[in-house]
Formats: structure tokens, sequence, C-alpha cells
């Protein structure tokens, strides 16, 4: 069982080199075991083509090292200098409208061009031998968080050209794509795979399937580009390699770029987040205005777990107030407490603090760090060393399984951003409800990929899944509940004849589909609504919930159900806690804000209301974090 | 008197041709008597530059004439094919930010470029050629929704070009134009026709006489591009030419191209409209949520009547949820049947039912058909089947005059775009809400362009026609109401000097006008306000109704009133009622929801409420239609 | 002192050469002085290049002149010709999107082209030739209203080269540069200056280092334009040189721009601004519909007072409904002179309203003149004359200095534009907040630029001053209040280590900002609350005021305060109050919309609200004016 650990992030380039030293015991002092370095610093390793400057980075890394820390290592590629911008002008992702997304801040590349992939392979091989065997960098990161700033789908000639080579690949001929996208419509044929096109500015909706067959595309040029990485660092190093996910990114297959990678990390912002990403109400948002969304880190943490394979961290923590949001505000004392202390209790091996101290120049000057710009201590430090503390009670990291699963799916989110239908229904959206839902009944989760092997889940929940893998309900053993708008599509963006969901055993069909604003929402008769998503749905199958007009809204064979409609919060939680009762799992009524993840030895608690709570004899302050042995 | 018949749209190219045989003949029992095929189909015509592949058209002709079906050909215009784009780079569109709206979709071509008309002459003629004379084609329509997706305007080098041209021809020289627009203003005055550019991209906003004149020349880009394909029909078939007009689509004069064609026919989505272009309050988007607004058809098949000089149809008839607004709600039960019945008694002599089975694959595949994917029955299918059965009895089209005319220009609606003023004058908006007005008192309303022969309506109203045609008043028997912002315009856009509305023996002038936001509506001394639009009206006319402050609000000079202002639906009932009861045009009182539309022989009534409503001994279910011989 | 005086615009190219007479006379009779022409006039003076077309412009000179009146004449360079753009087609300014903003309108040209640069060096020599020593002339104004339409800042190659140029200048190195704007953070670091960039179209926000430069850039390149105009004239001229400067235009420094000029003038349009850029609560945007914001007039009047270093008019004055604003509703009777009074009230030496005679065709003809399009009298001329007619009564021009002094700085405005942390924060919006908190106690304000004498104000505040000059505080003889946001960046915008605001002899820091919605309003121990922006305040300096929790939020060293956040209207109020009571400053406690203003001789009260209002003895009508001896 690997140790709980704690870190930061730190620049050296950006400080004078007397103050590393210092910086260094701090780090320690403070009770850190990991420093990540290097992952914007190519202008100072190479800068001028081919001229590199390898003695201030031998240095950091030996002043950190030799204090006692491990050195994660980044590769500078998501901010390549002016120079490699001079020799390959067009390498810039070219935005919907057209425009390049030039030089001037990061990620300013597009994954398709051939030239800037060649650049970094060569930056890359001269990162790795120089210290791929040095026995202070203990990981390495490929880039920073890929598809950051809407960056994964560039709509440039190079991204042109390797779609159409990726068409090429995919259907073999013309007619094949024609007749896989249904070209036929509107007489959108093509007569060879060069007359292929972009989705973006034409008149009206393009082709879901050609702008799904896009957004496919687009990530595997992220896998590809990742793994060009892993590939020479492999060669270089046995240290493990990761790659710092973004929250709410969901541009690209993460699983698919985490097969290629030891860890997976994530960067964890929930004040920041709340404000920019969360699916949230008002209430909600004025109510943890300071200290995020109460399931946000949750999910992520669930969800990358299994994107790690069972290993992950936070790489970077929010410490305090950032500067991105809309507003920035700062956290309830304690909160950079509990959220390391949530991310552990799910089993997080490592959480870095972003950043060490507070920059105070450049674009993100007002992000806070552990340190204020003038050095002294900023608040997220004592807390941090408060954590640091504490591991010595708790050290191992580990988690328990959850008893329930739900199945996240990056295509699906692809497919509903492309054709929504209504424009509430997004992936990613009632996976999170479904999430919360879950949250609120005092549970642990499993978040998983539609292809991991749900056998051990007693609840399996996979909402808007668009297309079932083969087999996929062979693999239930528990009640599942699959819906609204599963296996809707088959893998082409079409709609399935027989009729969706068409599950084995069950007969149901969506005969129907309407979408309605709040307006419309439809009352079912044991309470709460259908929202956003109506299906009407066909079948002999037995029904288990109906509108208050009779009409079936869930229905079953045996232990496997279909759920035609998207819930409110109300008929959710009558929804799950019938299914976790005949599964015999225990669920709780947790009071608002209030939630709990069990370790295999462990209970905790994390408040997330600003105001102290209690619970079956619990007192619990606002921010405030509780263990106990498990129940 | 022509019968009143059914149909449905088509796409025998989209299904497989063992399917056709067995769709005619569930057509036929069904009830239709229409089918519209082939005008998205240019790829599988045409599939090679100069490559016919007649044989697949023949067929599904032959298939569904032999079944007893008429058919309705469309020329394939809206969707050239990705070789005629490869022959023609530039003949997109450009939109208001010069961007190309290319391929991927539909209707991706300029009006004004040559190089795709000369295409379309090619096409059309090959057409033509060969069905001209083919016995079951009993229509031909020209493109499809001229308009749609906002493409009449486009701001590429060709419409420039055709613009100047189009300048030269109106003006003469540039110093008339100079004059014309009142270019002196900033120094905007040109040497040649060569340096007048597009309205688009200026830095502040353009000289709206120039903006009018290149709404103009839109509109008559258009009217050009039908009268190419009207010609070439004309000349190689007896059959009526029709085409499909889209809902509030104003970018283009209506009456114009309808002059060149035998029957206008509209696309009625009452679902997909309340939600993305009908003038209605948050109160009525909620009632009317899965009926649509109660006006909203109703005013445009008084439109299109008028358009097809008494011969119009619905070519496409919303069965079900459509795919392409924000929210797509299903109909309450019944509508699809109400909405049919609401067309024949304003005077339809088909509705055809878009379209015949759902297609699971490309941009629409959500849109309801009158059968599903699966080819089993959607609800619509048995609503239009029961219409069909219906028809027995009430079997001809036609339907009474109004006492009422409102006067649609399309002119006045690019001018007021050009120049609102005050964000809220809309001239569709405007001519909708004293529509709406006129319907809730039970009247029957012809909808009449400008120059139309208005002396047998005993009374006329014109709200925001911005230039009167000479004569206008002259025409006038009855009560007239005109205004606000009645003849406020010249043709070239300037005000007029003597100021407005300059109406023979009517002594009152709009010495100034205010436009405002809902805080600063203007209580009128009998209730209700003005809103969005006040003027101040100077001169000694009749003073009919005035503010609650005394100033004059609604002036006449016998019959002939002048009204200054926007009045709210209290305000607007009040005024209607009075002109009402002066011509003895009897009026009702009807409850919300219920409309009512007389033919010559029967009163038929409507009830859009999604409750039962009573009404003088009535009682008409939710979604309900209830005829009766005419009072 | 100068005499109090009126005036008008007028636009004799506009009318018939036979009209002017009438219409001189009419001015004259009004009451008016002055008469500004010229300005939108180029295309008629230079018809052609080269070919001037003098006579309608000395002829209109005569008139006008011979009638008594004094011109003012404007230069053309705000409209240039079509032929002008057809020699130098890349002298318009591109968008931040890299559109051009072309010919069509006014103001298309960019600040930085050389070409346009000449052209304008040609005009201005050709006409100061001409007039300069005209007797009739009695003043001239550079071009029309710099900045109007977004036009300060250009995204144009010429504006990218002439940056390049800038930065070299003001950088001298690559290296220097780098440094000063922190490029190391993401490997932004330039090799030459040929490198840089404009800000627009990064992947993610620019360096805002970068950003503030660009903005002071195009600051300059006004500042540089407009002297190139004032040399020429002035070599050609005695007469005062003016621009007009327009409301709410911040994104160039008037005051550097006002330093080449002899009078400040400018554009004041009460009930537009109101509508499209004064800060207002929607309650205040309802009560002041028709008379524009109480203290949205009287800010600018302050500022240009200082920006004209005393000598100051409103050289356009809205009559009546402007066309320009999302609704464009009629003053309340007397508004028109209540602003004028307003304006000499505050030390203007004339209000000139705009225009003449209402136009009826082009861009404007919907905004409303003295005159009707018909040459009737609109309301505005009887209120003119009014004003005329009192200006008997108190002739002279002149105001008293205010108690209190506000600081305003534009390169503050740039600053927070760049990097405004929270939303919210905005330059102007916050020092009109606090200006609006003086004007309610009735105090007369002085605006001043950051570097202007202070010392002879008791009281000074100085809200989001980014960068103190240096010896600021030295200079301050009673009590000031900074902040928030006061010295919290070096000049080249970062934050200064040791942390701000670094006041000397006040021992405080800020220790951390956060900035919130309206949800994150910290209330204050003494009422009212913290909104926007929130300080964390450290060190040992006196507190003065503290959150509901004890935190300082104001704090002192003798009379040098500093505020640490956004306080709302109650707790300004009561930090006003105290401030001014320390200083023994009367304050007033004024009803809603009442406002007044002293002159050295007189206090003028001002009523904006729609009813009439009492105030200790003093009964004064809805859009009245009342003066008395000043106590
Ligand atoms: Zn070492
Ligand atoms: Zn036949
Ligand atoms: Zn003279």
């Amino acid at each position: 069982m690997p140790a709980r650990t704690l870190g930061t992030c730190y620049y050296p380039e950006h400080w004078p080199e007397e103050t590393w030293d210092e910086d260094a015991r701090r780090m320690v002092e403070a009770g850190l075991t990991w420093v990540r370095i290097g992952e914007f610093a190519w202008s100072r390793i190479e800068p001028q083509p081919g001229q590199f400057d390898w003695g201030w980075l031998d240095r950091a890394i030996e002043t950190l090292g030799d204090a006692g820390l491990k050195v994660v290592l980044g590769t500078p590629t998501a901010t390549p200098p002016a120079w490699v911008v001079d020799k390959h002008p067009d390498m810039f992702a070219l935005d919907a409208q057209g425009r390049p997304r030039g030089f001037g801040s990061r990620r300013h590349y597009c994954f398709s061009h051939e030239g800037y992939l060649e650049e970094c392979r060569r930056i890359v091989t001269e990162v790795a031998n120089r210290y791929g065997r040095n026995p202070h960098i203990r990981a390495w990161q490929t880039d920073n968080e890929y598809g950051c700033h809407d960056t994964v789908v560039s709509y440039s000639d190079a991204a042109r050209r390797a779609f159409q080579d990726w068409c090429a690949q995919r259907y073999q001929s013309p007619d094949a794509l024609n007749r896989a996208w249904g070209n036929v419509f509107w007489s959108m044929e093509y007569d060879t795979f060069g007359q292929i096109g972009l989705p973006n500015l034409t008149v009206t909706e393009p082709n879901p399937a050609h702008a799904l067959a896009f957004r496919r595309f687009c990530s595997d040029q992220v896998v590809r580009f990742n793994r060009v990485q892993v590939e020479i660092l492999r060669a270089r190093t046995d240290a493990p390699i990761l790659h710092n996910y973004m929250g709410r990114e969901v541009a690209f297959d993460h699983f698919a770029v985490g097969a290629d990678l030891d860890i997976a990390t994530w960067d964890s912002y929930p004040i920041g987040f709340l404000e920019d990403r969360t699916p949230a109400t008002e209430a909600e948002r004025a109510r943890f205005l300071r200290q995020g969304h109460p399931d946000m880190q949750a999910f992520h943490h669930d969800l990358y777990r299994a994107v790690g394979r069972g290993r992950w961290w936070i790489i970077e923590q929010q410490p305090g107030p950032v500067n991105w949001a809309a507003h920035n505000p700062a956290p309830l004392p304690g909160m950079a407490r509990l959220w390391a202390w949530e991310a552990f209790a799910h089993g997080a091996e490592a959480v870095c603090y972003f950043r060490w101290r507070q920059l105070p120049f450049a674009q993100e000057q007002h992000h806070a760090g552990l340190l204020r710009p003038d050095s002294a201590p900023a608040p997220g430090l004592e807390e941090c060393a408060q954590v640091a503390g504490e591991l010595a009670e708790a050290p191992e990291a580990g988690t328990a399984r959850g008893d329930v699963a739900l199945v996240f799916d990056y295509a699906s989110a692809w497919a509903w951003d492309v054709q929504p239908q209504g424009v509430e229904f997004d992936h990613f959206t009632i996976c999170f409800a479904f999430y919360s839902g879950l949250r609120r009944l005092g549970l642990n989760v499993d978040i998983l990929p539609a292809d991991a092997d749900l056998s051990g889940h007693a609840l399996v929940l996979a909402p808007g899944l668009a297309t079932l893998p083969q087999g996929f309900c062979d693999g239930l053993t528990g009640t599942a509940i699959l819906g609204p708008r599963t296996n809707a599509k088959t893998t082409e963006m079409a709609i399935p004849v027989p009729l969706p969901p068409a599950l084995p055993g069950l007969d149901t069909a969506v005969a129907r589909v309407e979408t309605v604003p709040a307006s419309g929402a439809v009352p079912l008769a044991q309470g709460g609504t259908l929202q956003h998503w109506i299906e009407t749905l066909d079948g002999d199958a037995e029904v288990i919930e109906t509108t208050a007009d009779g009409a079936p809204t869930l229905v079953a064979a045996g232990k496997l159900h279909y759920l035609g409609g998207w819930p409110d919060a109300e008929a959710l939680d009558r929804i799950l806690r019938r299914a976790c009762a005949a599964e015999g799992i225990e669920t709780l009524d947790l009071p608002d804000g209030l939630r709990l993840r069990d370790t295999d030895t462990h209970r905790f608690w994390f408040n997330y209301a600003p105001e102290p709570v209690r619970f079956a004899g619990r007192e619990i302050p606002a921010a405030g974090v509780l263990w106990e042995d498990r129940p």
C-alpha cells in the first residue's frame, strides 16, 4: 500500500537561484514529499534552437533532491517558445471561427501539426536523455493539462488533412463513409476523402455522424501526441509517467490516454470550478461559494482512480483564491485541509498544492500559493502542515471499493455535445446528477468506463451511455439502471433499428423522445418529475414507475432496469433508494453539505456546509473533517 | 372549388428500394393524396458532373404514381453536391463576419453567384426535360425553403459585384446614389459604383439607406434565382409550380417570388416555432408548449393565401417532436389533427405531413415522421388518418373573405430591422400583435400586401408600414387604422418632409418619436399603455384617444385613423373593438386559447388550450376541433 | 472670467445654401454664440485628391460669422472619403477578431497607419492655411470623438509594427522587456522585438504586462495623432484648439491629449448614456429614464475641468431623443435646460446643443435637434432660449474649488480592464460610485489626475489607483482614503514586493484579495458590506472599521487611510461622512435625485427626480433648477 504524501508545484526558473535552498528547506519542513517542476521551462532549457542550457535545471534538481524532495519533471511541450513558432508558423490550432490561436499564452499548438510533433519528439528526447536516470526524478509528467482552454478541437489545415487520413483508415472507401454517415440525406456524399471538410462553418448543423467522427479523431490525436512522449520516456526512465488532467475536461478520452500512463493525476480547483464548470443551482453557488460543490471533487477522484487503474494523485490543489474565474473567493478556513483529506479518503497517493509561492508577475499573479509573494506563509501553508502532521495517523493510501458503479463515457460526452436534442442534455451533467444522488445517500461510488468489468458491483448506473459495448448486460450481476438515452445510438451516431434500448430480455422500446424546458417537466405518479428529457416507452416489460398519467417511466426485467427520462432530485432519490434496498446496500439521509467516504478501515466525514452540522451523534464544524473506524 | 387533400414528404433515396411499394400502399391507406420527393437528391440524380442516374427516380415515381399518389417533384438546388462546390469554390455565401458558409449541411450557396446559377439552370433543365410531361408529376417545387438558416443575405464578392450593378441600374449615377442615400452626412460619398461596399463590418452602423438598398437587392436576387427555375419549368410542364416558404422568414419578398408561382406553400412547425421564432410571453410559452401559439399558424395561413393569390398548401406539417429547436416537446394528442383542420378552415388545398418515416441517420434523425424509424405507426399517423376520414364530411377547400385586412410588408420588415430605433420595433412582431388582437375577437382576417385592393374590407390595419404606396388611402372604403410608424420613411429610408404620416385630410404630424423599455410605458387615459414606441402627434385632427396626460395618441379624420404608438394588449383590444363596432363587425370575447375561423359554409372552433374549454354552450376538449354550420 | 455662452453644431453641407442665412438668424435669435462646423466635410472640401472646393465653406463661414456667430471649425479627419481609402486600403483598424473595420460610417482608420497620418497632415495644413487667420473662426476642433465606437485599440499590422518600435524604445532590449513583463512564466520570452505580437487571439489570456503595455501604446498613438494636428494649427492660428471627448471613453489618456490643447470639451448625452454606459441599478434606470443619471454629467464636468486645466465646454448637448441607444426616450420637459445649467454651475464656458436641425437622412435621422426636420422648433429650442435669457442673471463662467478631490487615472482603467480579477472591478465604476457617494452628501468635487497637486484638498479619495506616483502621499495635507486596490501594481503590472499598498507610515499590507458575486458580500461591523472586492489586511495600523467578523477593513495612520475593499452605498456613506466630519466639511442629506453645486457666489440645485422635491424649505419641480446666493 503506497503512502499518503503531500507535495507542491515549483518553478525554479521564476525565482532567484539563491532562494532555492531556503524554499526546499521550507517545503520539507511543511511536510512535503513531492515537488513538480519544469513543465513550462522550454525557453530556459533551449533558449535558441539546438542550444541547451542545462545548468540551472541540473542545479535546481540537485538542490531540491538533496533537500529530501522527490521531483516530478514535466516535459515542456505545453509552452513552445517563440522561436518554435517562428519555425512553424502554421502550428497553431484554429478555432471554430477559423481564427489561429496564437502565441502569447500557452497551449498554442495543434495536436495534428507534424512539424510541432517533431519538435516535441526532439525536446522530450533531450530532456529524457539528460534526466531519465537522475535519481531525484521520481516521476515524469507529459505536457500540461491536455485540453485546457478548449484546445483539443482544432480546425486547422493540418487537422483537416489528418482527419481525411483518419477517415480513410476507418472507412476505407468514400462510399463506405457515405453509408456510415448517411450522407445521402442532403446530397452530402463525398467522391474522395480529399473532399471531406471539418464540421465547422456549415450553414446549419453538420451531419452529427460527421461531427462525432471528428470528435473521435480529435481525441485520438491527443492519445497519439501523448504516446509519442511516453515511448521516448519509457526508453530512458523507470520512473512512473503521469499526466495532469484538468477538471471537467471531456474533449478527449482520458481512459485512452491513461492506458499509456502509470498514474492519473488531476488539477483540483474546487472554488474556481464551482464558478465556471460545475452543474449547480444558484442556491448551491451561494451556499458553497467558498468551499466548492460537495460532489465535484469526489466525482473526479473516483473518475481518475479508474483512469489510473487504481493509482492517482491530485497534482494541483487549490490552496487559496485563484485568478481565472469570473469571481475568485477565498476558501473557508479548513477547506485546503478538507480537500486534501477527501482526496486521500478516495485513495489518492499524493496531494500537491499549486503553487509553492504566489508569483507576483504574469498571468497568474493573483493565484494564491502556499507562500505569499513576499515569502510569508499564506493561509494554505498552515493547513498543509496540519495535514502533514495528521498523515502520521492514517498513512496508507487506498480506499474501499464501492457497492455502486457509475459508468462515465467520453464518446457519449461528444455524442450529446454534437446532438443534445434539448439544450440541457449533457453527459457530464447527467452523470454528475446521478453521482450526487448517490453521494447524498452516503455511498462509495466507483466511476468506470463502459468496458470495465462491472460484475463486482451490486448496483450499476449508466445514464446517457450512447452505445452499449457488446456484452455489456451479460457482465452485470446486480441491479442495473440504464437510461435515459442509453444505447440510443449506433457507433456511427444513428438511431438503431430495432429501436433503443434493445436490452436483452427487457421488452421496451423508446418510441419517441421529447425535450422540454422547466415548464414542461412531467409529474411522476410517486412524486417528483421527469425533466429535460422524456421518453415514451413501448413494450411489455414490468413497469416499476409511471408518470402521473400512467405512462411507464421505469421498467425492468429482473434486475435490469431501463429509465425513460431524466428524474429530478426527488425522483432520483426514490429510485436510488429502492435499488439500494433491493441489493441490501445501506443508505443514509445526510444533511445538506455533509458527505462521507469509506476506506477499508475508516469512515471519513466531510462537512462542506458553511456552518457546523450534527449527524447521528457527531458534530462536525464548518469545513471540518472527521474520521473514525469504519462501522 | 378544389378538394381538401393530405400528403406527405418522402425520400425514396433514403430507403431500400424494396420498401417503396409498401410505403406507397400505406400512404394511400392513410388517406394521402400527395407525395413530395426529390428536393435533396442531386447527388443521386447526378452523382458525377454530367453523369445522370435516372433509373431509381424513374422507378420511385412510377411506384408512387401507380399506387395512386400524385407526386410533387422538387428541384434539387438547395443541396449542391460536393463536386459542384469543387467546381465553384467561391459559391458560398459569406456571413456578416466575412466567413464562408461552407459545405456539409444545406443551402450552401450565394444567390448572386453566376457560376452556381448556371449549374442550377443545367440541373433544372435536365430534370424538367425528363419529368416535365410525366403524368404522375402533378406539381413542381423550386428549391427548398429559400432563406432558411439566414441564407438570403450574403456578403460575398459575388454579392458585392452584383450589388454594385444593381445600384448602377437603380441610381444611374454615383451622384444620384449619393443624394438618394444622403452620403454627404459623414463624407460617405462615392465617386464610382465600384467603390460601393456591402454594409457589414463598418465601424459603427452603416447608412440605413445603404443597408436598406442592400436588403432590397438581396430579396431581388432570390426572386431572380427562383424565376430562372420557373421559366425553365414552364417551358416543359403544365403542372403548377410552387415553393415551400419557411415560417417567419422575412428576408425576401414572398409576394414577389409568389407572383411567378401558381401555389404558395409553407412549412408549419408550430411547436418548434413557439420555441425559436414566435413573439410570445413566458406564460404563453409555458401554456402552449405542446400546441404552438394559437395565432402563429393562422397568421401564416392568411399570409400565404395572399402570396398564392388564393391557392395555398401546407407542404410540411409537423407531426410530432422536431429536432432543431432548443427544446423539442411532443404535441398534445390531437394537435396534428387540429393543425390540419385549421389550415383547411383557412383555405388550404393540401396539408402534407413532414415526413413519412423518421430517418434514423443524419441531421434530422430526431425529427418525428408519420412512421417511426422501425416503420411502426407514430402517433401522427392515426391523427392523419382521422383527418382523412373526416374530409369526406367537408371536402372542399375555400374559406370566407375576412372583414378585416392587415397589411404585411416585407420592405418594412427590412427597414425596421435596419433601423429599429428601439430594440423591440420589428415589423413581424407588431403585425403579429395586431393579428392576435383581431383573432381574440373571433374575426376572419386577410393579410395582404401594401399594394392590394383594400376596398372590400370594412376595417384595414396597417401598423409599421414604412412607406405607403401612392393612392393607398384613396383605395380605402371602410375604417382604417394606420400607424404607429406608418408612412414614416421615403423609399430611400429618409424621414419625409413634410413630416409623417402625411395622410390626406388627416391633420397630424409625428413631431417626435421616443422608444422606451418596459419601465417607460405611457399610461393611456382609457386604460392600458403605449409601449416600445411612442409618438408625439401635432395637428388639428380629431382626437379619439389620449395618454393619461392628455397627449393625442389616436386621431382621425372620418374613418381614417392614425395611431401614434404601440398599444399594449388592453389598449389594442379597446381600439379594435371600437373600430369593429363602428363598422358593424361582430366581435366575440373568446376564452384563452380558443380560436375560430369561418368558411363560407362553416364555423370552425380550435381549442389550443391544454384543458377543455366551454364557450356559448359548446364544450371543446383540449386540442379539440369543432365545426358547425356558419351562423 | 469668461462668459457663459450657448451654441450649436451645424452642417451647412447638409442643407441647401439658401437656408443658411435664415438658420444663422434663428441661431442668434435663440441666444446662441457658437456654431461648430466642418468636422465631417472632407468629401466636400476635397472631393478628389488634391482638388479643393473651398467656395461653399468660405460662404458658410461668412454667412454664420456675419450673422454674429463665432465659428468652431473642425478638422475633417474622422471621416476620410472613399478616395482616401482607395489610396490606403490597409488604413483600417482591425478589431480583436482580426477583421478590418471598413468604410461606410466613420472613424475608419488606424491611429498607427503612417499613410493615413500623412493624409491628415496634408488636409489639416490645407484647411489651416485657408482659415487660420479668418476672423470668424474663433476656435478649432481636432478630429471628432477620438475613441468613439471603440476605435483606440487596433490590431492591424501597422499597429503591430508601431508597437514593436514602441517596445524597443521603452525597453531597449528584448531581455529587458522579458524581465519587465515576466515572460519566463510560460516560456513567452522574445528573442527580438520583431517577434512581439499584439495581445489578441491568444489561446488563453495574454500576459497582463503585455496587454497593459499595448494599451499604453494605443493611448500614446492617439496623443501622437492629435499632436500632429495641433502643431500644424498652432503655426497657422491664434484661436484656441479643442477636442470633443466622448462620455465614458477611457481607452486613451485624456489628460495627455488635453495637455496639447487649450480647452477640453465633451459630448453629453445623459439619456443615451444611462441606457448604454452608466453604472446604475435597474431601479435607477427606470427612475431616471428621461433625465439621465444624476451624477453622470457632473462627473464628466469635473473631469474635463481638470483635463482643460480650468477651461471646458459641452460641445454636444443632447436636446431631445437620440438615435443610437437600445431605447431612446425623450427628456422630461426642463431637462435640456437643467443639463445646461448644471454644466455652467460646474464651470462650463459654453454649452452647444447637438444639432441645430434634425437631419432627415443617413445614420442620425432620428437624432433630435433644436429644430425638427421641417424647421419647426423642437422642444429643446424653447429650453435653450430660456437658458439664453437666464444667462443675463448669471453670466460668468467659473465654479468653486471642491473640498474633496477624487483621483481618476486612465492607466488604472486599462490595468483593471486587462486584469479585473473579479468581473465587476472597473476603474470608472468604482470612481463613479465614490463620486456618487460624495454628491449625495452635497459636496463639490474636483476630479484630478494622479500627478495633480492635491495639497489644497481637505479630503482626497483614490480608489483603484493602480500605481501611486512617486511622492503621492507627501503631497497630501488633509484626510486621504486610498484603496481598495490602490498602489496594487508596479508600472509593469506586477504585484510589488513588499506587498501593497506600501504607504509611508501606514503599517498595512494586502495579504490576500478575493472577489465575490453578490452572494459573497461581507458584512461590516458598523453596517453595510464589502462587495465585489475584499482584501485581507495585515499589519499594525490603527483599525477604523472591521468586518462583522473583526477583520480590519479601514485602517489609518493619522489622516492617511487605506480601505481594503469596495464598500456598498451604506458603508461608503458612513466612511465619507466620518472623513468629512474629521475635516470639518459640512455634509447634507439630500433626497433622492436632488443634487447641488456651488460656485464662488451661488448655490445651484438640480432636481433629477421625476417629481417635485422639498428640501430645507425649498420646493423644486421635477427637472427643475434653482439657484440662490451661496450660503
Ligand atoms: Zn543529488
Ligand atoms: Zn405510371
Ligand atoms: Zn465676415
